[in-house]
């Protein structure tokens, strides 16, 4: 179908849409935080938008509604006006100050770390011998910089006076706060660029954004180089421990993956990568300490203490982070050892430090990092989940890459999803789940787990499915794809054992998100909305989760997905410094929970490896 | 002669003297600047101190001024008591709270750039997980630090949780403002040492001082290796523009030199290189430029503008300085692109910008720079005076050197003195002003500076040095030291063309003072005090300097001597927060007369180069 373009002002912000959307879908895909609230249904007439260019003629909903004055004025109804054409829309008011992040669907003031200002340096004389500085402190004076405040580092002064005088006196100085970190040529005024980074320790994720604007313009990814050094967090760990050079070669291989990543962005966009001026990093405690070059060891023993949970801001060059000389690595806090700033990140994207709700966050890894709280307290843990749902130590089990039962339904027969399409090569996390879950509802397995014979099935829709009761290596199984069908000509299985180990994931959590509960003092039903983080959270079924009962049964309708929220809020700390620093406010007042030292956490734990029992 | 050790308490300042010194010069040897109202006469009592150790029979003079129990107490008089063996004296109250510079004579208040604290950093618990930097963060809140000010960097982060555990949680803080720049083992309070240099263009000089105490620990020095890139100024700033790598090499060497210089002090001392926490660092302009990396190459045309001109604080390791890691680089503030930190340093350290009265201060080298003022205002200037003040071009002219003769008296008959004494090798600055001195006194030389035939003298002293008037390759010459009397059987005379560069010279700086009188708006007369800094200043005979010329006449009996007066405020700087910050409100105040551009300089110029027109 044809694509028209939208572009939104002020702010220049273009998108593209398929003809016949809405305004109001338009906005909401350019990630405007937008009230609509008759739902689109164009009884309330709120949602008044102007056209400035490209408007047609009016629908019969919008006659009835708008006056003849506004109709003419080019006034439509976001929810009722269709797009057949380019189209130029002018941004309602309350939508005009905010930038929106397309993945993070919220509102933030755009507020970079870096200033630049332009300024015309006095030219010296024998009657006006200042020295250079002095006369670039002089201009930059009457920008509001205080004269004995202003700051600036050797390695710019052996710059400037070369520099001033190939400008001919025409100079921008990048600011962060009093210190001028970087002096360039003529007006560059208009170019600031950055990149959001999420380093996770399977996969490292960069956004290059335009810091004015905070238009996103590109994405890449990797997988983490660390990962040949130790799959999880803890190999990781021990390896920086015990190796020679552990340490350092565990640094060295992410800080290349990030240069490697800014240059392939910025190829893409077709940017040099002097254009950009700060990246910001969110990563669990263990990755963070990695990046910086500083030794988690004391994270994976007791008591799991982190060299530092505060939020940094370094030097590009200090970190040899190849960007600009100006540039600032802007590090998001952590709140615990296995608690991390990607953890911050989600509560900064999702903005329950300012919710009225009490609502759950729950970012399902190897670790699940589950917060709970609203404006008045934050309490969080991490629950040793295990790779389980990350299709590990599954007997066939895979990532959730292309060939992977990525969805499981029991109906009459039974169907899946193959990621990518073609012949399955195995289960990932949520196939599992989805397979777990309809075994449940059919009483196939019991509530302890285990895989009943045949003969004691009590549900007649079980019946359709006795084929697939099997064994496997003398367990009892239940048989997704016999070896016709999958790719590599094996068959397809959950096996007891893979029962179990899903069992211990998902009790990790539940018991988490039940230490949490309790802690807070509240119960399940107070949870108004249960917030899904990362990918694997997106990617399953709520109702799939709840039935196994990872997460609690009653919260079903509450559940949302957030996508990477982690990197939404990377984005956010990046762009805007109140956004960084109420990172910093959130990390600081989150109350963790240590749930190794919770009172009966265990007896908890071994009661959430039940199914349904929450 | 015997030489005794006098220890001042409170401080443990510790002096050597000869035997038969009178405490009084003890206490002037020492550098304190105490009060002896009568002039040590032994009249007014005024100058009690009292003998804490190896005090000896009181004298006549103290019997009749000190009451009995005073006596019994161990009270002495200052100027009365001479010392015949090791002696402890208790400071006059006054003098407590001040430590003083040996070589600065003013008083001060020691306030390190740096302050350590020691900590007891609490140890984590499964209860108390807070990240090691949060631990320590809370220590230093204690200690008045605000929690969200405290900053540290990555390379600190790298290192606390090795040295946090090593030191069982017992931690020195280094903190240099609201910044964490070390982290030391267990509590090393006691241990903050400090290096004042002095750059010149020709020697560097360095002092390790106890930062706390103030106490000098010992002196070290070294011919400026940059000398082999250009003898002056100009010619490093040419070999800086146009060699390749010129600029980096000249930057190299000194750093190199300052490097030496250190380890040999730390040597001398038995003390490590890591005890050192700071180095402060006084040049001329283009010293100073060379000393950053900065290129000085706009210092030398016209405006002669520097790149800087403010103070400056740097992290050791950023201009790899070895000392501690927590070190930093106290750079003093240049005043114009002539007139350099050496100047500012002597200013701060005679303490003109708190003078009721105007004083004038000359520093004379080839470049002379002068300074007039008082509280009110000061004005300076930079006399390019030429290197005949240093023996260069001067024919049998020598630096002041083993051999060189250094005054010349012409009484009877004329006689010499040779610095290390022997026989002369040649004549330096000093003995080739006393020389002109004596001719001009003599009628040999008349105003122009023209050497007179000898049928021309007409006065009868003259008569008796009539056989030394003499030629050299054609030219009339004045006889110092025949070849018989010299080390290298070469004769020693002074010739017209000799008088001429003095004239030059001496022109130069006469004009210069001329200059800011002027713009001062003041006469010879209103002048209180003349303080010659540097090497030749206190060398000179100030007659002689005035006979010829180069201070007024009148202001003869108000010369004053200040010794290194650019290393003492290279220490004030070193040792005190405030004396760096008023070095720094003392370079941003003077205002800088470019003698080049001031209205009939060059007529001004031609009459000061003539013999007594001031």
């Amino acid at each position: 179908m044809k694509g028209y373009k939208v572009i939104f002002q002020p702010g220049d912000l273009e998108i593209e849409v398929l003809a016949g959307s809405t305004i109001m879908e338009a906005i909401n895909e350019a990630g405007f935080d937008a009230d609509f609230p008759c739902g689109g249904r164009g009884k309330c007439g709120k949602c008044r938008v102007k056209i400035l260019a490209g408007a047609g003629e009016p629908t019969a909903v919008e006659q009835e509604i708008l006056k003849e004055k506004e109709l003419e004025d080019g006034i439509r109804l976001a929810c009722s006006t269709k797009i057949h054409g380019n189209i130029t829309v002018e941004l309602p008011e309350q939508l005009q100050h905010n930038i929106l992040i397309t993945s993070g669907q919220r509102a933030f003031q755009v507020e970079p770390h870096l200033n630049k200002i332009f300024v015309e340096v006095e030219k010296p004389s024998l009657d006006a011998q200042r020295s250079d500085w002095r006369r670039l402190k002089d201009c930059l004076a009457k920008h509001g910089y205080n004269h004995s405040d202003l700051e600036v580092p050797v390695s710019l002064l052996r710059q400037l006076p070369g520099t001033i005088r190939e400008a001919e006196h025409c100079l921008t100085a990048v600011m962060y706060g009093n210190k001028v970190v970087g002096i360039e040529e003529q007006d560059t005024t208009g170019t600031m660029l950055g990149m959001a980074f999420d380093i996770g320790t399977t996969t490292i994720v960069g956004y290059l954004l335009d810091i004015y604007s905070g238009n996103e313009l590109g994405v890449v990814s990797t997988l983490n180089p660390q990962a040949k050094f130790g799959a999880d967090v803890i190999s990781r760990i021990t390896f920086a421990n015990q190796e020679k050079d552990g340490l350092e070669k565990l640094h060295a291989v992410v800080l290349e993956a990030i240069n490697k990543l800014i240059g392939e962005a910025a190829e893409k966009a077709g940017i040099s990568r002097k254009h950009i001026y700060g990246i910001s990093i969110v990563a669990n405690t263990c990755m963070n300490h990695l990046f910086l070059g500083i030794s988690p060891r004391n994270v994976a023993v007791s008591p799991y203490v982190s060299a530092i949970s505060e939020p940094l801001v370094i030097n590009a060059n200090e970190l040899q982070i190849d960007i600009n000389q100006a540039g600032k690595i802007i590090v998001l806090p952590n709140i615990a050892g296995f608690v991390g700033a990607d953890t911050t990140a989600v509560l900064l994207a999702t903005e329950i430090d300012r919710s009225d709700d009490i609502k759950l966050v729950i970012d399902i890894g190897t670790n699940g990092e589950i917060a709970l709280g609203s404006r008045e307290k934050i309490v969080a843990c991490s629950a040793a989940a295990g790779p389980a749902f990350e299709g590990a130590q599954i007997s066939s089990g895979m990532r959730g890459a292309t060939g992977a039962i990525d969805h499981v339904y029991f109906g009459d027969k039974l169907e899946y999803s193959v990621i990518r399409g073609g012949r399955p090569l195995g289960i990932c996390g949520s196939g599992l789940l989805d397979t777990v879950a309809g075994l449940l509802e059919l009483g196939i397995i019991n509530k302890r787990g285990k895989i009943l014979p045949f003969e004691q099935l009590t549900n007649n829709a079980a019946q359709g499915f006795k084929d697939r009761l099997t064994k496997c290596e003398g367990e009892a199984a239940f048989l997704l794809a016999d070896a016709s069908k999958t790719g590599h000509g094996r068959p397809i299985m959950i096996t007891q054992s893979d029962i179990r180990e899903l069992q211990l994931a998902k009790g990790a959590i539940a018991a988490g998100v039940r230490v949490l509960m309790e802690v807070y003092g509240i119960k399940a039903g107070e949870i108004k909305e249960v917030l899904l983080a990362g990918a694997f959270g997106n990617y399953l079924n709520p109702h799939s989760a709840c039935m196994i009962g990872l997460i609690p049964l009653e919260l079903e309708s509450k559940i949302k997905m957030v996508g990477n929220a982690a990197g939404t809020g990377s984005k956010l700390a990046l762009l805007s410094l109140s956004e960084y620093r109420r990172a910093a406010g959130i990390a600081g007042s989150v109350k963790f929970v240590e749930l190794g030292s919770y009172p009966k956490f265990n007896s908890i734990f071994a009661e959430c490896t039940y199914f349904k029992t929450i």
